[in-house]
């Protein structure tokens, strides 16, 4: 399986860039199969398939967010600890315990609604050696 | 996320190097999420959710298998295309619609028996270029 860099994380849409609290962006979440529990997220964090985590283009880690599926109202609050999507209108991708919860596991990719419940900090920027 | 690269998988258990009909092997089956749908598995082939496909270390791509999930009985055939499982102890790594047939989308990862069906020829050794 040939897996993205993180340096190949295309732009996020507009909406989403700013990264302030209330703000929404709708399109298409995916999740995280069982696959890679325990492997680092881009965060330096483990995935835990158990954990309410996700995949965000730009937001901050430890940013959380509130994520609504569209199809069936049913929603659910995540934290930011990994970079992504790639796939074409993807905007979140949900650890498989948010996707349980979602009830998403068998339909698949579905429409969301993502709400910006609190922005954390960016990290310090790293120091050049001296 | 850090995804481990083809050459890293480790050795597969022993009982499994073999590689012929029939042969039998025990362990953990993941599933892949959505998340990589459409992206290239190590066979070349683009990852399909929907398809009945799996990773496994050893066999040659095209080798059909019999999975069955050994805490409910459930079993599906699958047709390998990718290298994988690196978690310990895993056997297997099925897409979500097999995982789904097995029932194992909500239990995660689960223990499986694998029965060889029909090992498919392995690929011809490419020729040196001129």
């Amino acid at each position: 399986m040939a897996f993205p860099a993180a340096g190949q994380t295309p732009a996020a849409a507009a909406s989403a860039t700013t990264g302030k609290a209330g703000e929404v962006q709708e399109g298409l979440a995916a999740f995280y199969g069982t696959r890679l529990n325990g492997r680092k997220t881009a965060s330096g964090e483990k995935y835990d398939q158990n954990a309410m985590s996700a995949a965000h283009k730009t937001l901050p880690f430890g940013t959380r967010v509130r994520v609504t599926n569209t199809r069936n109202g049913r929603s659910v609050e995540v934290r930011i600890n990994d970079r992504g999507p790639t796939q074409p209108n993807g905007i979140i991708d949900l650890s498989r315990a948010a996707a349980a919860k979602l009830g998403m596991l068998r339909a698949g990719n579905v429409p969301v609604r993502l709400e910006v419940l609190n922005v954390a900090p960016a990290a310090e920027p790293r120091r050049r050696a001296p």
